[in-house]
Formats: structure tokens, C-alpha cells, sequence
């Protein structure tokens, strides 16, 4: 009847998959590594981004946008950063292709058409912002510069997958530009809450915000914060970071400002991401065997109508009141697609709208009609009620609050569940192989001991929660003293 | 005072500059032929992108996103498309930088780093579209897919201009796919008529409509159709193009599909697009020698209101009406900025938002107040007219509605006097070099002539309006027979 597939126990990545592909968000491209974002994907991504957009416009952002490519010279200013992402920069070397001479019908690159400096398709782009903040900025009067854009970015990672880890992707990036270290601190913090309270009350992700210890820090940065999520499978996944750039992007591309005594100092720099990679956490966090589990927030279509019938007649009738209730619903900002399509039998459609998460299904047929009722069938729990037409508007309206807070809570409590605490190292190479999650421990603060752990365990440091407890202990590696635990977790 | 603006006497091309660069549009950027689209400029193309996305959606048609990238051999596919847009190619041969040995500091291309297929920087998405939807479609219950995207796109232009012709530019590129001719023809209209309803209604443009001569075609085109606009100087500009694809794509890429009889067949393509271009259409169509001039329907402000006050309790009196102005304007919907910002004299920012084209600037100062009025100043004739506080906002809403169609009309009227017609060739070079504008002439229809007539006028065929009427004639270059006039220019 539907489309298979792969439950999570027999294999959670072909899971993770299907999921994406069956359910109509994203396939693979003919371009090693891109992705091809289908209209159901996207349409969610536009829920998503619409939802941000307007949250960075109510914390005093505007947009703006800048060259997709760095010249060669301006991507090596900040060492730091160009060092961190050299290795997967896409290059442009050539602007002209030519008619191949000894193959009709085929092209070559032009070898005549050879830039004089290479262009780096931006993998982030700090370098072109900051050379061009430098005509933009002369005094403190020109700061704080509040911009965001949205863009496409290029980083050519080994092994990708579906939104997780692309060749190419879309996310947004600001670039904040202040006068105070204070300030741009303050900003870094701020935009992390803006991706906690996005996250968790759109998205129904718990997070945990904390700062990256030094070896995990974006390149170029000086502190990173981020949001960590915890998936199904116990593994964790950075999903946003925003990073204080202290001076460093300022120093790298001489952005001075005169402040308010006429003395002359660099200015201090903020940047912060998210991106489609969200999408992925939102399918991992949510969904079961049966397909995706959209949170109604940000799902594309909330609602889906499903009418059961023999016949014209009847099918008249059930689209009479159908369509009462489409515009009742849509009077209250729902949205809801009514599939009366000829084209499949309604418990074919009930399986394609679990698979594509619609949170809210209604059915409804001829002897309901007679009852003044319909059959509504939630997704995340599969619950059905017959519930009376009466009032059917305001019900859904409540049930998809009820779903989002449920899918939140119970997203919550799984990671709850998956926050171990050990002092043992034995336990804690058990903990991850067993139980996966987040493990609490304590670590000397060496990236030389991180690195160690990251050997042995194939565990990282997720973050230093920001609420985090001062307390003496001991290092689950090196035993030497520590002062706080982390978070350790493998992750994606 | 306010910044030096270029008069379109002394010099158009640097006045079209300078209100881009001090309107605070856009800028140029450190990599060649790129440009940084500034805030409020962004704020523009986004106001212009919101509608244009909703008339797509209105219209059936959904978002998605492909790849940046097209690998050569998909990209030469289809020989024309490519052929036409082979010199213009950014192309990607490399994915790796590494430390530069005899640099240190500096990164060089890895040469062990070659891609085994280059990748072009897509000039528009034709080619990986069609690659994709081979895998969408089987049959004609797969049909039609009505999607666009929204993305950026990059041609090697020799010659650039900001907004006109830059090698990175923003657009949005549909790609429809039918089941038949007479339907993706149809399409192909439908979009044409949604870009003029665009340009006329909420760019205050007048376009004519029309299909392109063979030469000016798009590259693997059967028919393009397009909208034509006329600057101030007389020039033309093509502000948007709808194309009837025939089977070329599908032939390229060998995308069939069975239909109600299980037939096989290649499906019919149409793609259509409109860019940033646009938003040096709107520059150069309706603004002045003190800088722009934006319609009220997608200026990012619409009202900015100036106070003029001496002290704080004047001011504190000030604050208060204008708050209550402030709400009643944002009630009706309208964007309005109170500017009491106290680090420049009000005759300093009438300047500033006149150079910046917000179409009503409301003055207000403690007189005003006493006599319960307030200065309104319209930007696009610069009338000013003490109105009553009472009804203030009302007053605005219909001011905005005036200023729109004033411009419009204004627009048109230069139009309208600007299209010439005659039979003669001498008549015809003089019409191009002394009054501009669109020339109406016989033309025999072949493609020499159409080159010939470039060659030694400048001008080419801009299009052959669709409702043009069937008229005997002779060839204004070659005296041939020729049955309609068509419509030269000169253009951007």
C-alpha cells in the first residue's frame, strides 16, 4: 500500500533516508554531495526561515547580501578562519567555457579565460563582510551594524547526507559589527536565545545552550555558542552557534572606529548560523516508523481533509460541508488541504499524509454526516476521536497546541532520559555505547585530554552549559582536577 | 549639506550611480563584477520578492531549491542553452586550498584537489532542473510541475552595472513542466501577465508586452515572450521573460512521459524570470536629479516623519501627537520611520530621505501643533500642503494611493511620447539619435537584416507587441515586403 519504510531499530540512518526522500522534502542531485530541496521540503524551510526573519527584524537586524564568491586574497586575511575551512573550499579558477575542437557538441574550459586570483565560493562569509564593513564604518555614529542575510554556502565535506551535511546548503548568517567588547557579547548571547526560543517552541526541540570548549570554537572565533539537540538515537547535534569574533575579523581587514573621545579603535564583531541542517534535527527529533512527525507550527499543511464516499451524491454532500469547515479553519490561520483527488483510496492517503507528518488528519464520511461528526486522528500520538462538527475549528485549534506542547514534552523527557552523569571512565565508554545521550563529566580543560577522549570514545564535548555548577572533581581521563563537568556526547 | 547628486543632463550614467551608491541601495563590491545590496536596497527587493511570491503561489506554482552547481556534461546537454551561455561561465575546477610552502600565511589551490568534472556556476538552472525532474516524472498524472526558485545565479558579464548587469545577481527562475504545447504556452502567457501586472501595479512601470525576434531569443528557447519598459533617457529595458521551451529540454535530458493512452512523449517545458535588474528599472524610470523616487506600494518606508523642535519640552509635545500618528499610520498598514535622531538638522534629512525616495515625508513642529496641523510634503512632486492632524492618516493612506498612480501615469505618459513610428531610415537613425525611445518600423523578418540594423543603429529589436496589428509594409533597411511593424530601441 505505502511507500516502506526502514523502522529505526533495523537501521536508523536508512531510516533517517527514507524519511527524507519518501516523504517528499529533499533527494539527492546529479551534483556530488548538493541536494535537491523538493516543494514539500521547502515549504517547510520557508515556514522556518519566515519564523527567524521576522525574530532577527524584532531584534533590530535587517538583510542585506554579498558576493557569493571571496577573492583568494581577502578568504586568507583572518588566518585562523581561513585555515579552519581551507580544505573544503569549492574554487573558481576560469569564467569562460569553449566549444571543444576535437569532440563536436561538447564544451572545455577555456584555458585563455584564466582568472588572475582564484575566487573561494563562500563556505561563511566573515571575509567579504568585514573588507566591506571597512567603507561602511569611520565612528562610533556608523555602530552597531545589525545585518543578516540569507545565502547558499559551499563546503565540500567527504561524506554528506540529506540536510545534515551537504555540499552546498542555505542557512542564514548575521554579521554584527559593535563598539564595546560588552556589547558584541551581549549580541552573541542574545541570538543564541532568539535559536533556543525558535528551536524549542517552534521546532518542539529541547536544547541545551552552552559554549564550545577551545577545540570545537568556529574558526576565527573567540568563544562559541551554541544550542545542542539530542536525537532518537541517542547521538547529539549541534543545532546553532553563535560566535563572539572579539577584534579579529576587525584586525584582519584594519575596521577601525573613532569612538566617542576621537580615539581610534578596532571594532568588535559577532556572527551566527543556522541552517537547513535544522531540518534534519526536526525529521530525527520527531518522527517513528510511520513517516515524519511535523510539529504544527512550522508544518507546511496542518490539516488534512480526507473524505470517504461511494458516489456522487455523496461525495456532493461531503463537499458541502467540507468546504464550511476549510473556511473555518482558514478564518483562524490554519492551513488545510482537502484531498478529494480520484486518484488513490483513502487508506492509501491516510499512510502518504502519516509519512509527510501532517500533524492533524480528519476523515470524514457519509455516515458521518448523518452523526454531525468527523474521525479525527492525531499524528504524534495516532489517537482517532470521533468529534462533533460543532465547534470542529476551535478543537483543531487546540489540538495542534496540544500536539506541539505534546511533541515538545515528549522530546524533552527523552532527553532528560538521555543525560547520564559518571565519574568512572569504564562507565562512561559503557553509557555511550549503550545508552548514547549526553554523559556529565568532568574534564581537566586540556584540548590535549579532549582530544584523547575524542580518540577513545569517539565522544566530543557538545558544550559547557551556560547554568553550569562549579564543582572540584576529577578528570574521567587524565584525573587530573577539574572544576565543572561537560557534555559529552557522539554526535552528527 | 546632503550628498552631491550628479544632474541626468550633466551626466545620466553617473547619476543613475550615484543614487544607487548614496541612496544607499547598493555598492560595489571587492570581487569584480559583484555587488553588496545594501539594507535598504535588500528592503526593496524583498518588499518586490513578497509580492512577486505570492502572485506565483496565487498562480498554483510552488518553491524549490536546486543545486549551485551544474556539472559540464549536464550543462552541455542542450546545445543551444549552453552554447549561449558557455563564454559567460564561472566554473569550478578545484575543492581544496592548502598553505602556500613558499608563502607562509598565504593558501594556494591544492593542485591534487582537481575535480574529475567541472562544475559551472549556474547561469540560470535549465540544465539541472530538467537532469532532476527526469526523476519526478513517469506519467501525465506527474504533470504539471509548477515550480520556481528563488536563488542566485552568476554570468561572466565583460561590461557591469549596478543592478543592470552584474556577474552575481538575484532572481527567481520558474520551471513548468506540461503535459502539452497548448498548455505550457499557455503557462508561458500566464506568467508574462503576472510580470506585467507586477511591473505596472506595484512598480508604477508601464511595460509592453511582447515576443522577442528570433535573435533575441533565450538559449534553447522556442518563443521568448517578454516585458519591455523606457527610461528617461530613452532607452529600453527588458524587465522580465517568460520562455515557451518547446521539447528541447526534455529531448536533452530524454524526460518522457505516458499518457492517458500510454503513449510516450517528452514533456513541454516553459521557464520564466525576473531579477534585481529590476530594481535599476525602477531607478532609472522614475527618479529625479535629487535622487530617488519609489512607489509607495513597495518602498521599504513609506512616511518618514521629520520633527523640528528647539528644546526638550518642545520636543516631549512632539513625541507625543506623533506617537498617536505613528499608530493610527501602522493600523492602516502603513511602514512609516520617526526620525527624531538629534546628529542632523532637519534640512539635512529632508535631503537624506528625498535622496533616499520615501514617498511622504511629514514635517511637524511646535506651531504645527498649535494650529493642529502637520507639513506634508509629497516626494515625486515635491508639493508641500499644511494638512489637519485631525484625519491625518486617512489623508496619508489616499496620498499613497495618488503618488502610485501619479507615477504610474507619469511613467506612462513619457512612454507613450516616446514611442515614434516611421518609414523612412534616415527618419529612423535621427528618431533613435535625437528622441530615443521606441521606434515603430517595418521589418522583413529575417535575422540579417535584424543584424544589419544593429550594426549600424545600436538599436534592436525589442519586441513584436502582442497586439500588434497585420500591416503591409516594406523593411525599413532592406524595403522588403514586411507584414506588421515591430518595435526598436536602444537598450540597456
Amino acid at each position: 500500500m505505502g511507500k516502506e519504510i526502514t523502522s529505526r531499530e533495523q537501521d536508523y540512518n536508512q531510516w533517517y533516508n527514507d524519511l527524507v526522500i519518501k516523504g517528499n522534502l529533499a533527494d539527492y542531485s546529479a551534483v556530488r554531495g548538493c541536494m535537491v530541496i523538493k516543494p514539500y521540503g521547502f515549504a517547510l524551510w520557508e515556514n522556518m526561515r519566515d519564523v527567524l526573519d521576522k525574530m532577527f527584524k524584532d531584534t533590530g537586524h535587517q538583510n542585506a547580501y554579498f558576493p557569493l564568491f571571496v577573492p583568494k586574497s581577502l578568504f586568507e586575511a583572518e588566518e585562523k578562519n581561513a585555515e579552519g575551512f581551507a580544505k573544503e573550499c569549492a574554487v573558481v579558477t576560469h569564467y569562460r567555457l569553449k566549444a571543444d575542437p576535437d569532440n563536436k557538441g561538447k564544451l572545455i574550459v577555456d584555458p585563455e579565460a584564466k582568472l588572475e586570483e582564484e575566487l573561494v565560493v563562500r563556505p561563511t562569509s566573515e571575509a567579504i563582510i568585514w573588507s566591506t564593513y571597512k567603507g561602511w564604518i569611520q565612528s562610533y555614529r556608523d555602530l552597531p551594524i545589525l545585518v543578516n542575510q540569507w545565502a547558499n554556502v559551499v563546503r565540500w565535506e567527504m561524506r554528506t547526507r540529506l540536510f545534515l551535511r551537504t555540499a552546498e546548503f542555505l542557512w542564514q548568517e548575521g554579521h554584527t559589527a559593535h563598539a564595546t567588547a560588552v556589547e558584541a557579547i551581549a549580541e552573541t548571547r542574545q541570538m543564541l536565545d532568539v535559536y533556543a526560543d525558535f528551536a524549542e517552541n517552534w521546532m518542539a526541540l529541547p536544547v541545551i545552550k552552552g559554549v564550545k570548549s577551545p577545540n570545537e570554537r568556529f574558526a576565527g572565533a573567540e568563544d562559541t555558542y551554541c544550542i545542542e539537540a539530542m536525537m532518537q538515537d541517542g547521538k547529539a547535534l549541534q543545532a546553532g552557534t553563535s560566535h563572539f569574533l572579539g577584534q579579529n575579523f576587525a584586525k584582519a581587514f584594519d575596521v577601525k572606529f573613532s569612538d566617542k573621545e576621537n580615539k581610534l579603535d578596532y571594532v568588535w564583531a559577532t556572527s551566527w548560523g543556522v541552517s537547513t541542517r535544522l531540518i534534519g534535527a526536526l525529521v530525527m527529533a520527531h518522527s517513528d516508523d510511520d513517516g515524519l512527525i511535523l510539529p504544527p507550527r512550522i508544518a507546511p499543511v496542518q490539516v488534512v481533509i480526507v473524505p470517504i464516499y461511494k458516489g456522487e451524491e455523496q461525495k456532493a454532500l461531503l463537499d458541502a460541508t467540507v468546504s464550511g469547515i476549510v473556511t473555518q479553519l482558514k478564518a483562524l490561520g490554519i492551513s488545510v488541504k482537502y484531498d478529494d483527488s480520484d486518484n488513490a483510496r483513502p487508506g492509501w492517503k491516510f499512510a502518504e499524509y502519516e509519512l509527510k507528518g501532517v500533524p492533524v488528519r480528519m476523515a470524514v464520511g457519509a455516515r458521518d454526516l448523518e452523526n454531525k461528526v468527523v474521525e479525527i486522528a492525531r499524528r504524534d500520538t495516532k489517537e482517532k476521536t470521533s468529534v462533533p462538527i460543532e465547534g470542529i475549528a476551535e478543537y483543531i485549534k487546540t489540538l495542534l497546541e496540544d500536539i506541539q506542547l505534546a511533541m515538545y514534552n515528549k522530546a524533552k523527557q527523552f532527553r532528560e532520559t538521555h543525560i547520564s552523569q559518571t565519574d568512572s571512565w569504564d562507565e562512561f565508554l559503557q553509557l555511550l555505547d549503550t545508552k548514547g545521550g549526553f554523559v556529565s563529566a568532568h574534564w581537566d580543560g586540556t584540548a590535549e585530554t579532549e582530544d584523547k577522549i575524542k580518540e577513545l570514545s569517539k565522544a566530543t564535548i557538545r558544550c559547557i552549559p551556560l547554568d553550569n555548577p562549579l564543582e572540584d572533581g576529577k578528570c574521567i581521563l587524565s584525573g587530573k582536577p577539574s572544576t565543572q563537568r561537560v557534555l559529552f556526547a557522539r554526535a552528527y
